[in-house]
């Protein structure tokens, strides 16, 4: 398995030490290697790296320690503004401010976000991806200036690893996979994919810190509830919306 | 650069030949290895080799030749069902049917294919990523058989390449990068980052053959139309909501 893949792990200690400007152009360069539509390239990549602005999109990320800790930054956006404004430079009228669009964009940006991550870690940096870029997504529009047909998908730090975390578990492999068509799981399929996962020591530990009778219950009552993720449906759908995704 | 990043390129033409299982297997183990939301992998990947099955999907993939030419075709479905199903049996109360759980999924599903993707490459294969995945969903759900809380949101097709067609050219690389915050782009911006594409061969050819006097209008006109795009939009919003991902 290539290097990379079979080693990446989230990193959230970082060292002081920056990302030399040559290695960081590669890292970005390698981004935009993927497969992207229509070679339209419908993202941009927003890289910060000032300290004061990482401090302002600190509590965008729930202040997570890595934020301000790496040194660089980057939110990787869904982008139909730099190529709606070619379009009409050029005479032409573009109808990409609608929702297939934000999805074929917010892909584009997805997958440059993976060989971002993958080309940092040939470096021998490590990178956290932050899903909280959705949560807050209106916030990070206004401290990073996005204009409309611009938004967030999705923001990764990157820097020099402070100790190397373990790898984490997955669930077997034919938890995931279906051959030919999608077979349902039964209740034994269920009790096989999160068998050893249940069974773990992290497991054990995570429900007497909680106090909580099964793995499932930590994630519903504490990690992922009810309010937090309808709460986030409505205000990202919004920002969708507000940032011109669905003009038509 | 990591090899297969620096030499990905999108293979359209086929052999024959079938994918090994052992390399199959850990090609979607690459997959697995992803960066996902919570270590939950809100993720299933639809293995499809049966040709009936191939030539079945072919038209939701505008017959393109590659989808029964390769050996393999794979289909990245956002999964929040089997994490409920798990959620549910467990006496816990899942609340992710909804537009957040929607998009954190498809990014899982989406990170997941960027890995397969090179993964595959490592071992000598070809790829191509099928964006129609999300123009015909709803006829992909049926074909597949996926149940309530999975929706494609990208396929690939995966086999030996019949030639190497050569690699795409991409817009400079400050033309998609922006330091610290958005930069909107000047109208001299916007000529320089498109000089390049619109003075090459490729696209005089375009012209010529498609009686327009410029290559935006070959997007706007030819590729991405307007009544396409919006009804894209419109079917693939009402796929995720058939698919239960706007329930709460």
């Amino acid at each position: 398995m290539i290097r990379e893949i079979k080693e990446h792990r989230s990193v959230r200690s970082y060292k002081a030490d920056p990302v030399p400007e040559q290695i960081l152009t590669e890292i970005l360069a390698a981004g935009t290697r993927a497969s992207n539509t229509g070679n339209m390239q419908l993202y941009s990549m927003v890289v910060t790296r000032d300290r004061d602005l990482r401090e302002r999109l600190a509590p965008c990320h729930f202040n997570q320690p890595c934020v301000t800790q790496a040194p660089v930054l980057i939110t990787f956006c869904a982008d139909i503004n730099r190529f709606s404004a070619w379009c009409r430079q050029r005479g032409a009228e573009p109808v990409y401010d609608n929702f297939a669009w934000f999805f074929n964009a917010a892909t584009d940006a997805l997958l440059a976000s993976q060989n971002v991550a993958l080309e940092a870690e040939a470096h021998g940096l490590g990178i956290c991806y932050l899903g909280t870029a959705i949560y807050t997504a209106a916030q990070i529009c206004r401290i990073l200036q996005l204009p409309s047909g611009v938004i967030p998908v999705t923001a990764m730090v990157i820097g020099y690893p402070d100790g190397e975390p373990p790898l984490t578990d997955r669930l077997p492999l034919d938890g995931v996979v279906h051959y030919e068509t999608y077979h349902d799981y039964s209740l034994q399929d269920i009790d096989l994919i999160w068998a050893s996962k249940e069974a773990s020591e992290e497991t054990r530990q995570l429900l007497e810190a909680n106090g909580l009778p099964n793995l499932a219950r930590i994630f519903t009552e504490r990690r992922y509830k009810a309010e937090d993720n309808l709460s986030i449906s409505r205000s990202y759908l919004e920002c969708i919306r507000e940032q011109g995704f669905f003009n038509q």
